[in-house]
């Protein structure tokens, strides 16, 4: 019945292709902007081309920004630590912990040898140099902790072995707010592992 | 720190004004986005634009259309029936049922007193005269079964008591898959009153 309906089914498909997005959502979206003042939905396909095109990979620490090299590297008053993330947008959640003032290197990925991703596919290849030439003294390694995560800070631990700098990762344990018995054991062993004298 | 990081937030900012996605879900869109390829993102952005631009309600039924009046307004294989639903969406919800296949009315809301939506605000001005001249045989109310919802129903039910046609309203029950512990207690009454012989 609504095959002609192209324009709508267009949009909802489109929308459906962001993760995360389902058939349902993505219709519950599509009328909504239907529905929307035409200016504001104008200026969110502006935005989305505009964030699209007008942004770029930092070249020294592949962060996803408007200026190359990004604001984060550029400014000179951050301490000398490097913290490895997975994505740019961990960056986002670690700034706003207000507790670290140093700079990132973003991989964009983990090592995944059964999807065929291996040390060549990270950008790794300037955080030697970077290190070296900014004087950088401590790396935290801030991979998630799967099974990917845990090989990538191994193989950049092994990687960064012979050079002068401290190596960290960050803490594993029960998260704020958690009830202990929703907890799984890994983790429960691991708040075990690094508990903490009082 | 990412003030001047003004495209990026600009889209994440865009995207939250969508209701039910918060400012979580708005960064992960943006990310992924800003890591698709281009030509996908631009899609997006068309798609969006045009279903806004090209769209327009059906001036019989108040569905949102390419062509008007709309592709079911045209089907003249559809039965004397016309369900009354609050917004197109509802149209697509009933049309997967695949079990009706009369014609639609839109009434683009509600009455809400408290919200200060009348009977004037519902698209209601044609549905006498095209139950009239389509010899409409059946209403179906299809509100929501919530106060405003019943109001609604309640109001179109009082509107047309003197003419000559049918209106029913979707049985209220138990939904299918449910825990009867964990259904409220007036669905459950409505569920007993309904019940069917078997």
């Amino acid at each position: 019945m609504f095959e002609q309906q192209s324009y709508i089914l267009r949009l909802i498909e489109e929308l459906s292709k962001i993760p995360g997005i389902g058939k349902k959502t993505a219709q519950r979206i599509s009328f909504f902007l239907l529905k929307s003042e035409k200016e504001n939905v104008i200026n969110l396909a502006k935005a989305i081309v505009d964030a699209r095109e007008k942004t770029v990979y930092c070249s020294n620490c592949n962060n996803i920004t408007d200026i190359d090299p990004c604001q984060i590297c550029q400014d000179v008053s951050r301490t000398r630590k490097i913290c490895i993330v997975e994505e740019p947008f961990n960056i986002y959640s670690i700034e706003k912990t207000q507790l670290y003032s140093g700079y990132y290197h973003v991989l964009h990925g983990n090592l995944s040898p059964l999807s065929g991703v291996g040390p060549d596919e990270l950008k790794l290849s300037n955080l030697k140099s970077r290190i070296k030439e900014s004087g950088i003294e401590e790396i935290i390694l801030a991979t998630s902790p799967t099974t990917e995560g845990n090989a990538t800070a191994h193989y950049i631990t092994e990687l960064l072995k012979h050079m002068d700098v401290k190596i960290s990762r960050l803490a594993l344990g029960l998260p704020i707010g958690a009830d202990i018995d929703f907890v799984d054991s890994i983790t429960i062993a691991k708040a075990i592992e690094g508990r903490i004298q009082v």
